[in-house]
């Protein structure tokens, strides 16, 4: 008899994932191996093989790490990241991150590392970060639980580190994204992919596709203890608002199908993000005079579409931040070309000043 | 004393729709002319002035109409129409549709026309429409609806048809796109100014920056009638769940400038997909071979949304109906392109098939 189905499905996740893991980042002959392995690993079970037996030593072998907070979805990761690594000849390890927000959290993150101990992970352990101010607590926390795990995956040396993010995550993540009203990026959640802020391609999402329901059921056919962070349940935040009001609301009205539309809404959004960032990209260039200055001609004859990034870019570009930098910024500088009748200078956050000068636009700090 | 502010908002929101229609349509002395009056007409009521008063006789004087179903939205516009299109020498008509769903609709259709003609507006008549069964009733009662004013416009000679919908409905629509999950498109709402099933721009919809909140004071300080759709708090209707479920409970998870911020995310997403649509239009003459075949390796090389959007087009030409095409059957026929095994071929609405062929992409109805 098979694996329970959520357990199959966990496990199926994961494998994806260091399939194309190792395909950015073995060298030739260690993939083949691995690919060897697989197809003659029969049943045995990952835990049975110590890391080190892979042949070429330890070094040679790849290293994943887990972020686990304990919680259902992160500890679902974990134990299908210890069953599948190990089969493709790669080491498991697993991180937790003590936010050191609730009392009794240090206790909690040594309760995690025990787990993942038990699991087979290696190596297994719990980093104490700092939670500033910046941006409001869940973009603080979220700030340095990212640097913290950045800082743990270079002193390992790790290949990638995953993310117990889901589908449901996912869906809660674009309708925050829809609450900026800022447009296609913003509604392009998180990605399969995406980089730490040391290295690119750095961090993997298995479960973007899954369901939360799926990884905790996995949990629970496996016997493994989950966490219920008591700020998943906090109203004082968005997040949490949105998953237990917001998200049911809008089930009820538009039918069980939203997450999963949500979902799609992401991968889409991010698709032609992608895609008009490259065209403005392009069309930057084409666009300035031989003094690098922007030609309002020029812009002026460019979709709305493709113009509005050129001009959030070189807003940024002069010193505004990104993140105070909202539609109605990018707007305002959009009527200066479009709606053309002599307005004086425009004050962008990071004291960037934008205005029109004999045909040119000039964006710079004043 | 100035009219009250929700007063003075619905009509400078009309004043400009109307600006941009005599732009659009009236001959270039009308148009002066209309720019002098409206600067030497003081205080004087639009009321007073018959249209027929407009030089050169009532056969050069635009009309236009508006639509009203008697609620509060599209009652404010009539009587916004009613006061400023005569300032600028043009006709103001309104038209009710009589959708024949609840009893007494034929007597609540009287009521509206009656109302319609208090304000000044010429023609003032209700049609009958036969609501047919198309994808839903709401779908069903929309179609009937537009075919019915486009006959009416057509028949009046009508410049444009204005429409009462808010900021609100906007945010409602957006969210029902987001339900669909079909991309960037299905976020772009209503566009302020679009076509009938006959004729390109016809329709405007001055209110689309207006809340709703302002359009029924506009109502109650003028001592207009307004009447209540009992659809509107159906909750058997999804716009309506959503109107008095989802978006309050949205609200309140994500604060108060949701429905703006889905207003704003709807213009984006409209540039966004006009631009993606006229790259796609570009580039598909670029990837077909002599044949008129669309080449696989040329396709392969596009962004993910613009080959997707050029595969879209693709099917609909061969004749899938646009409305059965979802975002499942477009990545099925991607992979063909991007996950290339040999796949077989795939059966997609309208009895189109596509399969690939000798690095060569076939769409066509089987």
């Amino acid at each position: 008899m098979g694996p329970h189905p959520a357990v199959a499905a966990i496990r199926l996740a994961v494998r994806r994932v260091l399939h194309d893991i190792l395909t950015d980042h073995a060298p030739d002959h260690l993939l083949d191996r691995a690919s060897d392995r697989e197809r003659t690993a029969g049943r045995a079970s990952g835990r049975d093989r110590a890391p080190d037996s892979v042949p070429g030593g330890p070094s040679r072998a790849p290293l994943v790490l887990v972020a686990c907070s304990g919680g259902a979805d992160s500890m679902a990761l974990a134990s299908a990241l210890a069953f599948e690594a190990p089969k493709l000849g790669i080491r498991a390890g697993g991180v937790t991150v003590d936010h050191g927000l609730q009392p009794g959290s240090g206790l909690r993150a040594d309760e995690v590392v025990l787990r993942l101990t038990e699991l087979g992970l290696a190596p297994a352990e719990s980093v104490v970060v700092s939670v500033g101010r910046d941006g409001g607590p869940e973009a603080a926390a979220r700030d340095a639980r990212y640097t913290a795990l950045d800082a743990a995956a270079e002193r390992h040396g790790a290949a990638a580190v995953l993310l117990g993010h889901t589908r449901d995550d996912q869906a809660e993540t674009v309708l925050l994204g829809l609450a900026r009203g800022s447009g296609t990026r913003s509604l392009s959640g998180m990605a399969a992919v995406s980089g730490g802020q040391g290295a690119d391609r750095r961090y993997r999402r298995p479960f973007l596709h899954l369901d939360r329901q799926t990884a905790r059921k996995a949990c629970m056919v496996q016997s493994l203890p989950v966490w219920d962070d008591p700020h998943n349940a906090d109203p004082a935040y968005t997040r949490s608002r949105l998953r237990h009001e917001g998200l049911p609301a809008l089930e009820k009205a538009l039918g069980k199908g939203v997450v999963e539309a949500l979902a799609r809404t992401a991968q889409l959004s991010r698709d032609d993000a992608d895609a008009l960032d490259a065209w403005a990209g392009r069309a930057e260039a084409s666009v300035r005079d031989a003094a690098g200055l922007l030609e309002c001609a020029k812009l002026y004859a460019l979709p709305p579409a493709v113009r509005r990034r050129i001009l959030r870019r070189a807003a940024i570009e002069a010193g505004a931040p990104a993140g105070s930098l909202f539609a109605r910024h990018i707007e305002e500088i959009d009527r200066l070309i479009t709606g053309w009748r002599g307005q004086g200078a425009i004050n962008l956050p990071g004291k960037v000043v934008a205005q029109r000068q004999g045909g040119r636009l000039v964006i710079r700090q004043g």
